[in-house]
């Protein structure tokens, strides 16, 4: 096994990439800058009581542990930044006014997600503390997809969903947690038959309610639909006339809707997004409204913050995103002339690339493309085409 | 224990702070970029033996370590980024023309460095392989310096040392490692009388040149000195004269000497620098040449690269740097109103912050100083200054 071979589902990345993935970042920071989100940057590792608080087994199993030599308490490496952002909204700032916070860096995952993802995403990342209602979820969702418009990331479209209507429809039923997740499995595989036959002893008005969402998927006609279908609960209304608010929000974007869609069912508690992008297999951003995340941070019961968000992953953002061009650059020679260095800090202070060929330099650059040469004429460094 | 105390010497950083923090690492990475460094983000985890091959054992020691579930092999958290940068060129890159790279990222250390030192730092640094002459020497130093001037930092001054010159003397001394060890201290402390006492045993040339290197520091008419005490080998003269050059090539800046300084024996191999500001404490940047730290790497021979570079820690930067103003921004309404959502979109267009005060917002925000307010005027949406 040689010395530099790297963990599986862990990579270097090299020049051009990593130039893009910069800019990325840099353009998603500015555009959570213009919406006002204040940027925090939370430790990578914590005590992993506090990483792990309240947040579900799944992150648990994502999470790679440490040993703390000063303490000799466990650490975690963080998988998610949610978490961490929740407890600074709970102690650090303390505000009883909205929070507005986003956040980018790297994130680790004990096993890769999907076959061919990474276990080291860059995760970025806005949230709202301290809002309860639906202006929060536009916001959020704009800003979202302001982001991913900034890339910039063409043909956006969005699914929305909200996680209190599959709740509503299981609302007192008693069943074991194993066939909850199954049931919400089936919902989100559209598979009716398994469906059925795992809520065959659910109440009637549940079991069919639950039946009825396996079809509601589309554009905003099933919004009616669901208004005919679904019963009615001042829940399920709220959730259906927040849906097509936000929808009429949005524009320059394909809306659907899937109602059925319960993924994150223990996190998420009102209305959720994805965002799709042309030509980007898997979705490129997730988000919604978590209330509650950072109560168990909370001192006193009224640090129970509602919190709205999204995150995304800079690094296959930047796979789907066009990419940027080559760097135009300025070959300048090496030698004591003078002038020289005066010309160079000038060009350089001018924010040009300017690359000093040091005595036996190729000069095979991957990144920068040389397009330009200062050169010595009747005394004076001027610049050439090359 | 409550679940949101951070471990020791890992912190939050909190908004304002962060901001400050974003906006130096972009000037250190577009300086970079401007002198044509190629950015490459390696993995903050890596196989044990690959992060810590040919690096010695104090960083071992600091560096935290991880079980891999994939592959059941040990892993470690980069507590530096020389080392991966260094398997970069060895092996991804491959060129056989000089490289320039940089990069910008989180370290971990399982001890602080120094009695208040972050056990995270944000690692920055910039390094050229391929070239073995003093004017990758100077090109690295220059943009070392041109990055501080960038935070800004003002009254910087540069210590020059070169690790060859400690390294001649002890030629063909035959000591325990623990001596040597013991005696690089006492270089470093300007400790003559332990010095004296370790040395009795050395060969006299040895003896009587490292205790004449506790005097040889100060501006540059120690070199002349030194010229006249050291024994004119040619490895020690080629060292004195690269230290002259390299203190000729730079302006506007303090440049001192200190040929006794050896910390950091077992790594570098050539010039050393350490930058100092005026109002930080500690020094503010170190670097220098280390050829061959990329060796162990190489499938062929002739991947035993020169090498030579600088890294600084970003968030202490951060504390000697002049802080950023907070941001201006405009305070917008939230309704429905016609227009609202166009003017808001055009301000954030034109890179202003805009937040809308969401239903019950109180708009207590530490990032961002509201100074003007969006209002509607006859039918139009105006800026007022608060």
């Amino acid at each position: 096994m040689s010395a530099w071979l790297l963990p599986d589902h862990i990579a270097d990345v090299l020049p051009s990439e990593a130039r893009h993935i910069e800019e990325l970042r840099r353009r998603l920071l500015d555009t959570a800058c213009t919406y006002g989100y204040e940027l925090v940057i939370p430790p990578l590792i914590e005590h992993l009581d506090s990483l792990l608080t309240g947040t579900g087994q799944a992150l648990e199993l994502q999470t790679f542990k440490l040993v703390d030599q000063l303490s000799g308490r466990s650490l975690g490496l963080r998988a998610d930044t949610t978490p961490q952002v929740a407890r600074i909204d709970a102690h650090l700032l303390g505000r009883q006014s909205i929070t507005r916070l986003c956040y980018c860096g790297p994130v680790l995952h004990t096993m890769p997600e999907r076959p061919h993802a990474t276990r080291e995403p860059l995760q970025f990342g806005a949230e709202i503390y301290g809002h309860a209602g639906r202006e929060a979820d536009v916001e959020v969702l704009s800003l979202a997809l302001d982001c991913l418009r900034a890339a910039p990331l063409d043909g956006l479209s969005v699914d929305l969903a909200d996680a209190r209507i599959v709740r509503a429809l299981l609302a007192g039923v008693m069943a074991d947690p194993a066939v909850l997740a199954a049931v919400h499995d089936a919902l989100a595989a559209k598979d009716a038959s398994t469906l059925s036959r795992l809520t065959r002893d659910f109440p009637a008005a549940s079991r069919e309610g639950l039946q009825a969402l396996v079809g509601l998927y589309g554009d905003e006609s099933i919004l009616v639909e669901a208004e005919k279908t679904l019963r009615r609960t001042p829940i399920v209304r709220e959730a259906l006339s927040n849906l097509k608010y936000m929808a009429s929000r949005l524009t320059d974007v394909r809306v659907s809707f899937d109602l059925a869609d319960a993924r994150g069912y223990g996190y998420y508690t009102g209305v959720r997004f994805t965002v799709y992008a042309e030509g980007a297999g898997d979705a490129v951003l997730r988000g919604g409204r978590y209330d509650g995340v950072g109560a168990v941070f909370g001192h006193k019961l009224d640090r129970e913050r509602p919190a709205v968000g999204f995150s995304l992953d800079v690094k296959q953002l930047a796979r789907a995103a066009t990419s940027a061009p080559l760097r135009a650059a300025i070959r300048a020679p090496w030698s004591d002339a003078p002038g020289l260095q005066a010309a160079v800090k000038a060009l350089r202070a001018r924010g040009e690339t300017v690359v000093c060929a040091l005595p036996g330099d190729a000069g095979q650059i991957d990144e920068f493309n040389c397009d330009r040469e200062l050169i010595e004429a009747g005394g004076q460094w001027v610049i050439q085409s090359l």
